[in-house]
């Protein structure tokens, strides 16, 4: 849009407001995902305006938004971008700088903002790194991304490397010679990933040096702003504990443990402490800032203030000081001789440097608040309970259509993945999906971590397997649901290997086990059937799912990697074992489950715990080969269908609830 | 024996050799514990010795020998031998003295000379630590000893505490003041162990002080001498690889590290990577030394020179240096500035510290030998094999004797524990028992580490269970077998709890796994029954056994605490889940497997391991409740005991093969 005509608009629309003023607020809100009740923020910051002029403002805010998209992924503009930055390695007199993908919060996600990696090289991925030298550059990705890379990003300037097969480390140790100088961005690396640096560095003879701005920053002149959405509460009916409560909790095991305060740096985790929720990324309702807990239950919490409605100041209540992002460096440094924690593995470099000068007494741990937020209560476990019945009446609705419209081979991954949306959306309580959804065809099923775009959509044909990977947000709890259906007649491979996929969900939703039992204890049981075929699959068996939180969240988890945290009650996690074959097909069945104390057997000595499945869609019975099943796996799979239908039924109708019956009748 | 009289026999016996030298032989020889062969030495060190005088050496080696076990054990002088430490400590100047259980080889089982906490406070158990101050002591115990050590000890001198419940830093922090100094032997610490105590007494403002000589041994006048036993070689057609071969490797490998030499301090490595066994202590063929291994492929080894013949010189080849003991700190000086490798973990303070004071890089890591040693050759394999048949052969004569006198209530523990052993000592290859038998009757057997004596011995009660866990020591293979035993009628409960933990060990017994997975993967799949019934068992379900060497190796487990060790074939290891009823009864099916690659099942696409059962010999069946067992489960229980059969039945005759047909028919 150009700048004349959009300070025209605003000053049309917004007479009464300083125009620079008005523009930057729109573009920052530009620069948030799209949500549900994003207007409000307009509402909020524009009082009283017409309607026709509302509707203006937010059709002038999704053109910025477009604007934003393309200004970050530019795969065309790589060359000059690269040479940008080079100029202001020239500048800065460094021989080096690494772009990382995250953000200063360093989760799975950035606002465009902090998109640097996209901006700079075009990839698209979840998870790389690139490092740029005076006349090399290149991009490290893991095994998921190795061929996507290469479609998108220009392997004239940056080589492609296999993250673990051909580290950085190595790559350094080839281009950079002794005496040379690396720039980092202090930021954007955690104390953990620094020490490796520094390892790395001193081997070479290379120095180290923290830039006290981000190259790309300077580089890039149009860089959108940050995120501008509002922070909502979390109301104590659906987080079941308010937040002073949790405050109190958490200021006294700071006592217990001797410790002045501690610093929290995940989004999550602050969302959990003070019962908020906000928008400034897709999928996941963080409101991005940090967070500082002192021992006598005040928080300090650095939050842009325009997010913040009155009312919303008065939910947060006197112990919480809210403080513009600015004033964290102060409030580090205010620090000074206190003994104080973070988490080296969640911690930006740049904190613990602003802390050590502050000669701090640095004690380094896990984040206190992780645990307790990963066990929830009664109230968001019945709230979770209730979204998945909602949830569930919507795949349920589209495996019903899918049933319909899925045979004549006209429904492709994106025209499903839209319906599924649909779905969803017209569900109490739906804020958002919960991640991008997997809608994958045939071989598309066979790529863990898919995403159908234009070019890669495929149509969901005869004989072919179609996997869908999806979930929502709603106020009252998190989704995450996997299921794989036969489109037509499926082959006995593809029964076979869907059944012992079954086997293992089965064995996994129906474990017991002694309270101090992790994670990593069980997967075993979710992989014995295909161990025993020779086969397995190459991801984790279980993640962490918070409450109307994210999708991923720890310390939990059931996979084959060494764990010491116990599964309690209260955790919410996945059960999703699958099969891949490469080329053909995938096949995966997840529900989320949550652990719970179980009335114990006669006879019995421990306290035992169990899994309640909390997903409630049905199985696609044409894919199960019964011969297969114990008489204890059969029982299962009609009881769990049983419970489908009753808990179903209500929520749907007519040509649907004649398919569910049917789908769930006993095998 | 009294001096003079002792003098006078080696006088006469001996009247060539020199008496002092004759007597310290004699001494060292019976500070050794008994062993098959072990008048070689003898033999070696007095040749040409007519028949009746060897014989009357033999019997003052046995005297020696039972003075030897009446002066290191003799709870009733705790009060003297503990004020004649404190003689010591104030002659030293320190405040505090910590006695561990351990030698400076940090095994499981130390010589007499070494076991100074027994000394001190009559503690005989397998663990434990004690602290002593000028006006208090402690002594630190875990679960399993809680009760023992009150029986064992003088609590009116050493307070029991529980090693971590009430851990000794605690009670340090209680009894000392800042400014006091705590003196440690670093031989007897590890430099890990030394790391938790350096910070413990840093916090607490307390010196820790380094003695150069153990104040134990300066309190202890009559204390023996380092074990003299002869150093066999262990023939290359039971070690399958010649000891050139494996330093070669091993040499290859420090190579690659760019590592200049290892310090080996496990006697099981040395032991491995020589070719060599010992008899320095009971059970385990260890020769005690330490060694250290060269980038050339050389070999430091430093031990008792009398220990070795000429023909056994010839055999560690002229790649191997044998020095004496004394003259390892000056190699340790000798490599200054190199890059050294040590294993934190198992390695003494004190050699680190020489090794920083010659400004040796040191690297720490696990002992690059562990697992080479882990990975039996197919010559091992094969020896492991058929030790096993022996020992069960062995095992099956016990169990028919028992059958037959078991029943009329005159067994008891330690005449079954005779018993059994006399059975192995007849096998061929037999050395010695390869740890203490434990012969549980009843209660007894609920005890996990319970050995009999006089004191605690029971009767085998009709109506009760008889658990025993034995294994020996051949030339060709360790072997590791725990049976339990009906004796009369059993109730339904304990069929029911013998049958869950079959049903663990027959699914650890036919588990397939792909190549990579840990033994902590593994776990679950041998207590899965039990935790369906609210049921579980305190100790890990497998560990690894050496080949004629120790019945406990590293690095692979199967246990619940995380291992990162994958399991590869070759690997020998117990499948032993249990149950345990405090005082009533204890119940646990042992035997030994072997990893290896299965042939792929149809459409396998990853590499398939599973186990190979190595110890035959019958699993009781009228503990056996059918009813719980699946059809497979069965059909496993009936093939390995048609196994047991066929293999054993060469070995045996008359009643015990009627016996042993009625024992592996068919359920």
């Amino acid at each position: 849009m150009e700048t004349a005509k959009l300070e025209q608009a605003v000053a049309t629309l917004l007479p009464h407001h300083d125009k620079d003023e008005a523009i930057k607020i729109l573009r920052a809100s530009a620069a948030a995902p799209p949500r549900a009740d994003e207007n409000l923020l307009l509402e909020q910051l524009f009082p009283r305006l017409e309607q026709d002029a509302a509707r203006e403002l937010e059709m002038i805010r999704e053109e910025l938004r477009r604007e934003i998209r393309a200004i970050v992924l530019n795969p065309g503009a790589s060359g000059e971008r690269l040479q940008k930055l080079r100029k202001e390695m020239a500048a800065e007199n460094v021989d080096g700088f690494i772009v990382p993908l995250n953000d200063e919060f360093h989760g799975e996600a950035a606002p465009a903002a902090a998109e640097r990696l996209k901006w700079l090289t075009g990839f698209t991925g979840s998870a790389g790194v690139a490092a740029v030298l005076k006349d090399a550059a290149a991009i490290f990705v893991d095994g998921r991304y190795t061929l996507q890379v290469k479609n998108e990003v220009d392997v004239a300037l940056f080589t492609p490397r296999h993250v673990s097969d051909e580290p950085m480390s190595a790559w350094l140790a080839e281009n950079m010679s002794a005496g040379e100088t690396l720039a980092v961005d202090p930021w954007l690396h955690t104390e953990n990933n620094m020490s490796s640096l520094k390892k790395v560095t001193a081997d070479m003879g290379v120095q180290l040096k923290s830039v006290s701005q981000n190259l790309i920053d300077r580089a890039w002149e149009d860089r959108p702003p940050t995120p501008l959405a509002l922070v909502q509460p979390q109301k104590e009916r659906f987080a079941g504990e308010s937040s002073s409560s949790k405050r109190n909790r958490i200021a006294a095991k700071l006592a217990e443990k001797k410790i002045d305060a501690i610093i929290h740096t995940l989004p999550d985790v602050i969302a959990w402490l003070l019962n908020i929720r906000g928008a400034d990324l897709p999928c996941t309702p963080f409101a991005l800032g940090f967070a500082i807990t002192h021992q006598d239950a005040t928080v300090d919490l650095f939050m842009e203030e325009k997010k913040f409605t009155p009312s919303m100041r008065e939910h947060l209540g006197n112990m919480v000081r809210l403080h513009s992002p600015t004033e964290f460096e102060q409030a580090l440094q205010a620090l000074q001789g206190k003994k104080v924690q973070i988490d080296p593995t969640v911690t930006s470099q740049h904190i613990v440097d602003q802390l050590t000068k502050a000669k701090a007494l640095i004690t380094r741990a896990e984040d206190i608040c992780l645990l307790p937020k990963a066990t929830k209560n009664a109230v968001e476990v019945e709230g979770t309970r209730r979204a998945h019945i909602r949830d569930g009446a919507a795949v349920a609705k589209f495996l019903h259509w899918l049933s319909v419209n899925g045979p004549a081979g006209k429904v492709d991954e994106l025209s499903a993945e839209a319906r599924l949306r649909a779905f969803r959306e017209s569900g109490e309580n739906f804020r958002d999906l919960s991640f991008n959804t997997i809608s994958g065809a045939g071989p598309n099923g066979a790529i863990v971590h898919y995403r159908a775009n234009e070019a890669s959509n495929r149509l969901l044909e005869p004989g072919s397997l179609y996997l869908v990977d999806s979930g929502a947000q709603y106020l009252d709890g998190t989704t995450d649901i996997t299921r794989t259906i036969a489109i037509g007649e499926p082959s006995a491979e593809m029964r076979h290997r869907f059944t012992l996929v079954l086997k293992g969900h089965i064995a996994l939703a129906t474990a017991l086990f002694p309270k101090g039992t992790t994670g990593s204890q069980l997967d075993t049981l979710a992989r014995a059937p295909l161990w025993s075929a020779g086969l397995d699959y190459d991801h984790g068996t279980g993640h962490g799912v918070g409450s109307y939180l994210s999708v991923h969240e720890g310390p939990q988890r059931i996979s084959k990697a060494p764990s010491t945290v116990a599964l309690v009650p209260g955790m919410i996690i996945s059960n999703e074992p699958g099969y891949y074959k490469t080329g053909s097909y995938g096949i995966r069945i997840e529900n989320l489950v949550t652990v719970r104390e179980v009335p114990p057997p006669e006879g019995a000595e421990r306290v035992t715990y169990g899994f309640e499945t909390l997903t409630f869609a049905p199985i696609d019975k044409t894919l199960v080969e019964k011969s297969l099943l114990t008489d204890s796996e059969i029982a299962w799979l009609n009881s769990y269908h049983y419970e489908v239908r009753e808990k179903l039924e209500p929520l749907i109708e007519g040509d649907v609830a004649e398919w569910l019956r049917l789908a769930t009748a006993p095998l």
